[in-house]
């Protein structure tokens, strides 16, 4: 029963999962995720505000704005969805992490509009050249991922930090531990009574859940480089905009086919992958899972208020 | 049978109907007038680009698109819609009108993204200083028109040129009538043959249609300023925002209450009211209908997908 009151929620809901061109069927990217009952908001295409409504989740409750890069798909509803957060009253803080140039797109469509928000948005600008921590708490942190794209774009990556483990109730009542005497016990260390007994944290201690990993790699060309960085995610979305017959234009747009992104997930040992950001011509997806799983067997396909749990 | 060659259509498709929060029930502010088969996208707010294709509305199909001010609501859908048009192989030409800080947005959104569009957007300036004639051509003339809101922004209005009578056919082939001869007619001048007896042109020609006028007022509070500039419209769209109950909120934001826009209608002697740009407080607009009543008789309400014809 212990920890019942720390929220472990982890999982990503997809608000958009089409390319460049929206269609009927799928919104420009942008997703949800929900880290510890946290909600960070990753890319914000066209029409994100009203999907977020569609899936009633409060745009009040996002704190993290994550904007991977400056093609129109992926930043084009942030505009409109941080008019929407001043209009509903929101008076607290926001965290915008994105490329450079996304603060002076913002400055001059508030100028224009002459927008005076009530809130503060705290802008922390991204860079595609290394992995950097972004964001953390008691819990987790947020990276980005550098990506491989024809402009500057990053990927993020959601980590829970490593767990402490808990001491076994029965044994503090036995011994009648102290607090330090808990903190020894829960940073591995072995307790020597004061009757000269022994205590061995591994028999004292709960065994901490794992640690969970999502990466989100938005658009990227097959690039192995980006192995290492999200090597080990129990969830990896990496995008696949293109089939196999489609495999020149990828490379020309700098995008992925199905086939690419399970090559890079078996590689970087990744639990499970999710594809997206699906081109408009495409009318239905299955072949993009049949290609994945020649390469990679836990592989499913996003799709509008699909939710996918970040599963130990 | 005359004219069967010359598309008389004059329509107005509501694509989004809302105010500044986006709602599952309204869209922001966009329409399509559809005047004599050539279609002008009004206002473009976030998420046009699927409204229109929820519609079955070809994109590729607009060459003009209106602007009435800066506010995100009349605006953030059109990058994506333009990027959108470049991605589907436009190639021509689009006329843009809009206030000159419009430009400036554009450049830089295309810039951040590394846009190069395969078409050219003309873009031209509005001011909301005076009425002035933005675009003709033959059969039709379109119009800004100076509204008060916040900040600058423009109406438009829709107009057909008067329509020059034809002869009848009857009359031509009576006569043997020369093309010169059945100018002078359509000119309104009386004909002498060649054996000195007249041709009235009121009893040679069709009388022609009358010609309409559509106005449509974005944002605006009540300003009666406004009234020579729409007399006479076959068809008014005029923002409501707001009911009698917030009469003071309209004034301090700028907006109308439907009251207000119907004694407008009414003063300006239109045939028909369309209200919209509702604030996303109301869950229905029912009120809205009755409180306009009380002014103005022929008065309907917007609401996306609904198409109001400009009747003779």
């Amino acid at each position: 029963m212990e920890g019942l009151f720390c929220n472990m929620t982890f999982d990503v809901t997809i608000l958009g999962c089409g390319a460049a061109t929206p269609t009927l069927r799928h919104n420009p990217s942008a997703q949800i995720v929900n880290l510890h009952d946290k909600l960070f908001l990753v890319d914000c295409g066209e029409g994100t505000q009203m999907a977020l409504r569609k899936q009633k989740i409060k745009i009040q409750r996002i704190q993290h704005i994550f904007i991977s890069h400056l093609h129109g798909d992926h930043y084009l509803g942030l505009i409109g969805l941080l008019s929407s957060l001043h209009l509903l009253g929101n008076k607290g803080e926001l965290n915008l992490y994105g490329p450079p140039d996304l603060k002076a797109l913002l400055d001059l469509s508030f100028k224009v509009s002459e927008t005076y928000l009530d809130y503060t948005i705290n802008f922390f600008p991204t860079s595609d050249k290394e992995k950097q921590l972004l964001y953390e708490d008691k819990t987790l942190e947020v990276y980005s991922i550098p990506l491989k794209h024809r402009i500057e774009c990053c990927g993020f990556q959601f980590c829970e930090k490593p767990k402490v483990p808990k001491v076994k109730k029965g044994v503090i009542s036995k011994y009648d531990l102290q607090p330090s005497q808990i903190i020894e016990l829960k940073h591995g260390n072995v307790l020597t009574l004061e009757n000269g007994e022994t205590i061995d944290p591994i028999d004292a201690c709960i065994t901490p859940d794992r640690s969970r990993k999502y990466s989100y790699c938005s658009d990227t060309m097959y690039w192995e480089t980006l192995i290492p960085h999200i090597a080990d995610s129990d969830l990896l979305y990496h995008e696949s905009t293109f089939l196999d017959s489609e495999l020149e234009r990828a490379k020309h747009t700098f995008h992925s086919t199905a086939r690419q992104a399970a090559k890079i997930a078996r590689m970087a040992n990744v639990k499970k992958l999710i594809l997206g950001h699906f081109s408009s011509r495409y009318h239905e997806e299955e072949q993009f899972l049949v290609e994945a799983k020649e390469e990679f067997e836990n592989v499913d396909l996003a799709d509008e208020g699909k939710t996918f749990s970040v599963d130990y």
